[in-house]
């Protein structure tokens, strides 16, 4: 569609930020909605940038020696009932399989909502001895977790993510890969998504049904609320021991191991979105983009353009560049909005004027610049551009973080903060029904707790000494 | 496990194959059973060979202009009961939710058995003209089917598949999108799985429930029993009728889409093993096979060993072999057999003696052949040994397969030819009838249709007169 159109039919993101998410994501065929209420059916311009995810988490989740593998969404539902926290947490979200193959089941089965103890039953099995640990196994999978309010990427009843389940002779090591993931976790938000995240540790309040302690990576949106991108859970022995999980040690003893676990989802599309997007649509990193660089024809039928539209075609995808040529039978302006409005990081427009002098014109979606360039020299302009938006895009993104993160020492001072579009750190006391009241007087909640020196002497909220700084956000 | 004890702990595959099987998938680690009956959890090891499979798929369906999207897993109830066969054939497998977040659902939802009706539902939204044609896309996921009688990979209550779904606006292009990804199964399945399969049109009895037309893709098992190993449907306009599948075409009119749906499962796993195992274990052709190369050190404390080991390793991996060095805490000969049950396709033995000379000794997995190798030229030699391997395992597998299909005139004589673990050709009327008592008499079902000269001109079962040759086969 038109970019007067389409900016006719998005809502304006400064005045409406929700109906300016739901719009984009629709418009740009990223998803649309299931069938079944709060479902979503995910495109393919959109799976092909979870597929580019895939591609990069893989890489480090082997690099930090896991395997993937693939364990049965339907969970016998008194597994669920053994860790007692774990129950509660997810009880009232799951979904239940009564009957199948034309008969009521004797048992009920929960459509997975976390994989926790359908894994530990089967890690159990697997465990004999301390040579057969650590076990470090990934799984990438769909879950189903039935949501009141839902919206498209950011809380589905079913969506995909990938879940690592670790067990380990020691607390150590537990604590070690609970941390170390937490740590790739952000390293490829950083490097990858080109969104910058705060981490550490959540509250009591906060924490993973079932964990002892969860480490949270948080993202800050446009609007300045807070996005949960993932977390990464030290389980101590508690699955172990709800689900006998034993080991024969080195000392000849048995002894219950010690587990993590962690995760993200496809939430991370819809922070790409939030975190980079303009009034013309999306604008998406370099490493995930689908479509690298667009080649647009224009005047495509004179003069040689469609030739030498696809020789460059040929040249970008062979220094490994994910190009395309847009030959549809529609307007060179139509489809530069398209493909603004789609995100691609750079245009490429060949011309028949432009051809003559051996010339194109090159845009950058992140900066909205134009330049001309020489044909030739475009495969390695273009590869040599590609990092340099990467880079541009999480400096942006970092300067507009950092400039939106106030420390407050009232709850006052908090509530104008926040409306004001900002994260806040404050001093806390580490009680529960502090959170509570700030959640309640401004609809932010802890974020993560941060390990710097104290901000104040006394809480934010009651005044008791304080033990803690933590991020305060309005959160999706 | 040491050899000796690994064949005492399986069963004689020429005694008895369905526990050869069995003893081998757990065995290797390939697969476990899950806690609810027939589930399986697939092992890090079974799950490299799907992820294998999945790459080699995705681009032989990129190249033929598919792209990736993902489906919701919930299917309201009421849509399976819109084509009449549809629900027929699938409503006595699937699996039920009832209830979600705490409520009973107004409509029960089912756990995909397969995706045509949500996705033509989907489809039916996005095509409006002839211009959004054809469509064509294919999702990997996990399916549920509710069956009595399970086994792992070959029939399990939940397993891993893609299916491909495609709309197109005329008969002729939905039938030529059948018959070309037919094709690509045939292709894959012999240049990747080694496996030479026979491929053709079902009979009405044997046909997908909801399609006008199957072909299927049958693989010969070394039992000579057949296994159905991807399937492809031309639905011509059933689902299009059934979800409203319309666009305005070209001459004004409104018109139904005609649709295609195609799909290969973890089954292919199944195959593999039966197709090419041993009294020893599994032997996997290169292009699947998790570890192409596995260097194992004799004695490798001594003399350079372990150092020279690794450098193999390196030098494997630059160029581009899946090689893994195995450095555990266990005697040579544990590992000689470990690697050898797993299928391995090639075996790197450098020791101290060998060593010396500049030499090494390499075992092929599938002809059990040792050849004494120059340290240096290791890289060379795998690199060429690999696609030799491939080739001799399916050369291997034609000739077996070619000798063991008989054509046969009468239903004793085939009886006797399928008694010796053959697959037999007979010409047949067209009637279900026949099909039926063939099946009773000797529990062999019609495969494929064949599209050869008539064998006979009556049927090999009533003797009337004959339409089409029938591979028959006993059937997994």
């Amino acid at each position: 569609m038109a970019k007067e159109q389409f900016v006719k039919e998005v809502a304006d993101m400064e005045v409406d930020f929700p109906q300016w998410y739901t719009d984009v994501v629709l418009k740009t065929e990223l998803v649309d909605y299931g069938p079944v209420k709060g479902t979503m059916v995910i495109r393919p311009y959109g799976y092909a940038i979870w597929e580019n995810i895939q591609k990069e988490l893989n890489e480090r989740f082997r690099a930090t020696g896991h395997e993937n593998a693939y364990f049965p969404m339907f969970i016998p539902e008194s597994y669920l009932k053994r860790e007692a926290e774990h129950v509660e947490g997810f009880a009232p979200e799951v979904a239940l399989v009564t009957h199948a193959g034309g008969e009521k089941l004797a048992e009920n089965l929960v459509v997975r909502p976390t994989s926790e103890t359908i894994i530990c039953e089967m890690y159990a099995k697997w465990m004999q001895s301390y040579r057969d640990l650590p076990i470090k196994l990934n799984q990438w999978a769909n879950v189903c977790r039935w949501e009141k309010t839902t919206r498209p990427f950011l809380r589905t009843s079913e969506f995909l993510w990938q879940e690592g389940h670790t067990v380990h002779a020691t607390e150590e090591e537990a604590r070690e890969e609970t941390l170390t993931m937490l740590g790739v976790y952000r390293e490829f938000a950083e490097n990858v998504l080109a969104i910058p995240v705060f981490t550490g540790r959540k509250t009591e309040k906060e924490k993973f049904a079932g964990a002892k302690e969860t480490y949270g990576m948080e993202a800050m949106m446009l609007d300045g609320k807070s996005l949960q991108a993932g977390t990464s859970h030290y389980l101590g022995q508690n699955f172990a021991k709800a689900f006998n999980m034993k080991f024969l040690d080195k000392d000849g003893a048995h002894k219950y191991g010690y587990s993590s676990s962690w995760g993200v989802s496809t939430r991370l599309i819809g922070a790409l979105i939030m975190a980079h997007g303009d009034q013309r649509g999306l604008v998406l990193p370099p490493k995930v983009a689908p479509v690298q660089a667009i080649i647009v024809p224009v005047a495509a039928h004179k003069g040689g353009v469609n030739e030498k539209s696809q020789e460059v075609l040929s040249a970008l995808l062979s220094v490994g560049v994910r190009a395309k040529c847009d030959t549809r039978d529609m307007s060179p302006g139509w489809k530069f909005n398209e493909w603004e409005m789609k995100g691609v990081p750079v245009r490429i427009e060949i011309g028949p004027r432009d051809l003559e002098r051996g010339e194109a014109v090159l845009f950058r979606r992140d900066t909205l610049e134009k330049q001309t360039v020489k044909i030739e020299e475009i495969p390695a302009i273009v590869s040599a551009l590609l990092p340099e938006i990467q880079a541009h895009m999480l400096e942006k993104s970092k300067k507009f973080r950092d400039s939106r993160v106030k420390n407050v020492y009232s709850v006052e001072e908090m509530l104008t903060a926040l409306d004001g579009k900002n994260f806040t750190k404050a001093a806390w006391c580490g009680e529960r029904a502090c959170e509570e009241a700030i959640k309640e007087k401004t609809a932010a909640s802890s974020r993560v707790m941060t390990e710097d020196e104290l901000l104040s002497e006394t809480c934010v909220c009651c005044g008791k000494p304080a033990k803690k700084n933590v991020l305060f956000a309005r959160a999706y």
